[in-house]
């Protein structure tokens, strides 16, 4: 790095690859971008057509993106792009009265943010089946389900003992096994203090391995990897033939404690680490871990035979197994290359002990052993995704282009820009076993001029591309609030959501005659077991004003309702006036929140979700009568 | 309403409409909605070109939309009807780090939520003039201000005293001298403890009066009006001929405390509230007020001819004035018709005292004096927008339709059905005096079946509307977030954002070169003044370690971080595991976090905004020494 200029282009190339990387970096013409996209396209029409759902007709896959900082899922529709949904996910949400309800406070517990960085839908068998959404917190080492028979986030667990920033994470094992989340960060384990002075010495990298558990729609932890003090990064389960396995790409490899932009991209190489997880689970099954704050801890070094390095280009981001689960490709983004690795050689190498040394006590496969294919792709590429057709699609940050090969042959099919800076891409059922190859979506962190501008913070843009034929094409540009990271792609039909929660009369504080709402006093505890209906409140059905509450100031006061129109598409809401509270009651739910009422006065009260023509009049009076 | 069996539809309409209703309900055959929608526009081709907006390409028109319960406000592209932005408002959003910065925390206060009903772009001689957009939270009686050269919201307002549940408010008048916020609820002033049953003798509706400095970028309460206990609705600024006058709706004129879903329904006739603002202006800085609660308070009883009453159909939501400024339109929504009033009549009906009597001291205008049409435009009608020759477009919450007709000679032109239950509709600079004439925008309250199930809580929808012709042809359907209420769509070349924040040298806390990032120490304050810059984070220039910071277990830490990356669309952010502190940096922007070090240990820090491809190394570590 010495001796090059800094900026946002040239300080990313070893000094040894910049001939090749001039070479590949500007065989697309970027300033006749636009024209060469309409070129591809024929008439925009054709694009128009084929994005346009006509009102009354609906998408035929869902998207879910992560939101990145924003803590919440994005649900898009495709082929439109648009956006159908925010979930909230480790951020209140006051619209869906996420964080304000018992059971939403709980689970969010001190924090009121995360960094939603990674998705994964539920599989069988290698598939998508639609159950469930996982989603992995980088900022403070959570993970999180969400039911895809509600859209709610059902559990959180975390944070997460040991970890620090676990990056990608939510990538499930075939028949949903695991979620892995290996660190982003090391640190001493279990927020122990020690300097970065002492990196080397007393900073660790960690992956977890979480388990959920579908009937119960908890999540819990299985056990821990103790690894090098390196950052682990992106990663992908063994698939069909290479089932049971998994691997991650991980950078820092240096061990560098400070300004990692220089330091982290010392070394002409990282690693990917390959591990056994089934030969782990039954290590950890006999017993063979030591509990670190609660976790189970296993040591690799201390039994060999299960962790596995493969040398990588320098500072990977993306590692992909290939559908057919006989490749993994990953690439430096420091490099030009992608790197097809074979998953049989990788096997034998490991029989065979083919290793090219050690390091941090793990052992080194020797990269000629299992290289399959290094294909030149172009500028900065981060991560792969793939068709039915054996190709792989992978994306040029710096490029800002996504390039088209042949992961068998090696060979480069088509190129083609994008706007601008693409990190992920989500192709149509593209992490499962068997992917439709219709639909790419390249997850782009720039978008500067493509938008009415927003002011100097700009959207980020999802594009999406048609991958039916040989050559790309350009559909639509979706700005997106900050920031998809990720986001996975599956056919509309295997989702199937509720319209309606079953009227369960046996759930705790769940009312369903008007008649039967009421309220009970113990001592300085107010419970209001009320109902919501078109187009009233009824806390107290004995009262003169069933719609009013009368307690005294400091009294602890709980509202529990329950949205008794059990029709499509009638969800009220509770919000009261300078109380800050507030509470989404979809159809047929009971909910409830809680709180001192500590200030005095007349606090009216009224349904937040337009639910009729007489929405308005649903209101009512909170009375807090002063000491 | 006794009787009557209650559902969706049927306890609605008084006895005496029914008939006509039913005449007037069904000529929309629902059942072939889709198909009458397609022989409308043609070939669905068509709608599809008209709303592509190709990549590279822009949207000619701004939609600001406000996100109800969210808080927000969202900002749409118009015709792609693509979400570009939200802008958060009376809710923290992570994203935007709004709510951890030391700046947004105190703008919010108390308050994690607020809904959010209304927004108005600010109006020079009554056109839009895209320097700022207006909000008001109906929830804890708040204003705020967005400025539209950044996005960002600038300064909020409240709880402004007297005020319960601003529920319209945010429109301006033609100069934004004012906005005006009239009270859904009414209550005991300033929140003194009053039993419902003292409804009638203790409980005010109050409309406030607040303006904004567009230098100092501040509103405040001018003054504010006493009046009857009544629920106020919506608004209308007079234009051109009417400018100095206003009007707003009302209901509860029965007085009704309890259950309004009936008692609020008994009254034939509600009533508009038709006040003289520059009159009361005048008044008021005369010294006619009395102090409550701080506000200064205007009795219209008292000094009478500034406030009267006009009858209008039972229940009604809109009023609107029309771009030429002579007439004001309202509806009952449980009346099938639309009463076109004439500003000139009524002006004169003023001077000559031609009233049909007082309520509560108010003088009530007689109906037929002021009356130029009545127009029967279907069951539920709510809001009404305009285009640029003469015609009216007034939503039809139960038809679930809109109604198109000529306001000077009342004739019924047209009517298109929307899905489903259409709350407010958007015309291309509606409220402005030169509506364009080309697009609605339909916000409706119900989705059904529009779009991907997403559970039992379904999306709002926004469907857009070519109005260009004689008859209106729906072009698209947008899927919304919860809850848009109300929205003005504005030319695009009317708004000019900058791109990057100007380097302000003399900014407080604000560091401009890498070498000048330093830390300062008073004994257990600690101020962190640093950088960020592609792709790293300088927080000590001096130090060996220029991107860690060490502090004490009950340090009280204080991070103010510039952006020096003076570039389009390069934002960066720093977020701090486990310690729940965010911030988003803009271009040239310096922002601020504290909190107290009350954890010890080793917490890494990093890059939230994806910013380069060298992102991932722009980390950092917080070290927190125990005690």
């Amino acid at each position: 790095m010495k001796g090059v200029k800094k900026g946002w282009f040239t300080p990313l190339i070893s000094g040894l690859l910049v001939g090749v990387l001039i070479a590949v970096a500007f065989f697309v013409n970027f300033k006749q971008l636009n024209s060469a996209n309409n070129s591809k396209l024929g008439a925009n029409e054709s694009a128009a057509e084929k994005t346009y759902v006509p009102p009354g007709k609906l998408d035929t896959y869902y998207l879910f993106a992560s939101g990145g900082h924003s803590g919440n899922v994005f649900v898009y529709g495709v082929p439109s792009m648009r956006r159908i949904r925010t979930i909230p996910v480790f951020t209140p949400e006051s619209a869906a009265g996420y964080g304000w309800t018992t059971e939403t406070k709980k689970m969010l517990g001190k924090f009121t943010w995360g960094d939603l960085h990674h998705v994964a839908i539920s599989e069988t068998k290698g598939e998508y089946d639609g159950r469930a959404l996982f989603a992995t917190d980088i900022q403070n080492n959570r993970a999180a389900a969400i039911d895809l028979k509600t859209f709610k986030t059902v559990d959180i667990l975390g944070p997460i003992p040991n970890l620090n920033g676990p990056h990608c994470a939510a990538f499930v094992t075939p028949n949903s096994e695991y979620i892995f989340l290996p660190t982003r960060f090391s640190a001493p384990i279990g927020h122990e203090y020690a300097d970065v002075s002492q990196f080397k010495e007393k900073y660790k990298g960690v992956m977890g391995a979480v388990q959920y558990d579908f009937n119960k729609k908890k999540l819990h932890l299985a056990w821990e990897v103790m690894l090098p003090p390196w950052s682990y990064d992106l990663s992908d389960a063994g698939k069909k033939t290479s089932n049971g396995w998994a691997v991650m790409s991980t950078y820092n490899t240096e061990e560098a404690n400070t300004t990692l932009e220089v330091g982290a991209s010392q070394n002409d190489r990282d690693y990917l680490v390959i591990f056994n997880w089934k030969g782990i689970e039954k290590e950890v099954a006999k017993g063979n871990y030591k509990v670190i704050n609660g976790a189970k801890m296993f040591d690799p070094v201390k039994t060999p035979g299960f962790v596995y390095l493969v040398p990588v280009a320098k500072s990977p981001h993306g590692v992909d197994v290939t559908p057919d689960g006989n490749y993994y490709i990953s690439s430096g983004k420091l490099s030009p290359t992608a790197t097809v690795y074979d998953w049989k050689k990788t096997f034998k190498a490991i029989q065979n002990k083919d290793f090219q040394g050690e390091a941090r006590g793990l052992p080194i496969i020797r990269y000629e052993s299992v290289r399959h294919k290094e294909v030149e792709v172009g500028l900065g590429p981060l991560h792969t995704q793939f068709d039915n057709r054996g190709n792989a699609y992978t994306t040029l940050f710096i490029d800002s282009a996504i390039t088209k090969f042949n992961y068998k042959t090696g060979k480069v099919i088509d190129k083609i820009p994008v706007q601008y800076a693409p990190g992920h891409a989500a192709a149509a059922e593209g992490d499962s076993v068997s992917p439709d190859g219709n639909y790419l979506v390249s997850l782009n962190k720039l978008s500067k001029d493509s938008y009415l501008s927003v002011g100097p913070s700009h959207p980020e843009s999802l594009q999406l591309i048609d991958i039916s034929g040989e050559k790309m094409k350009m559909l639509y540009s979706a700005p997106a609030d900050p920031e998809p990271h990720y986001a996975q792609m599956v056919k509309a039909d295997k989702i199937k959501p509720i319209e309606v929660y079953p009227k369960d009369t046996k759930r705790p504080n769940s009312v369903w005659k008007e008649k039967d709402a009421h309220i009970v006093r113990h001592g300085k505890n107010v419970d209001v077991y009320g109902i919501a209906v078109r187009s009233h409140f009824v806390f107290d059905a004995k009262s003169k004003t069933p719609d009013v509450v009368r307690v005294n100031q400091g009294d602890k006061v709980t509202f529990h309702i329950t949205n008794i129109d059990l029709d499509e598409d009638i969800t009220h809401g509770l919000g009261i006036t300078s109380y800050n509270e507030n509470m989404e009651i979809q159809p047929g739910e009971t909910n409830s929140f809680s709180f001192t009422a500590d200030e005095s006065g007349v606090f009216p009260l009224a349904c937040t979700n337009f639910c009729s023509a007489l929405h308005q009049e649903m209101t009512g009076y909170l009375l807090v009568k002063p000491k």
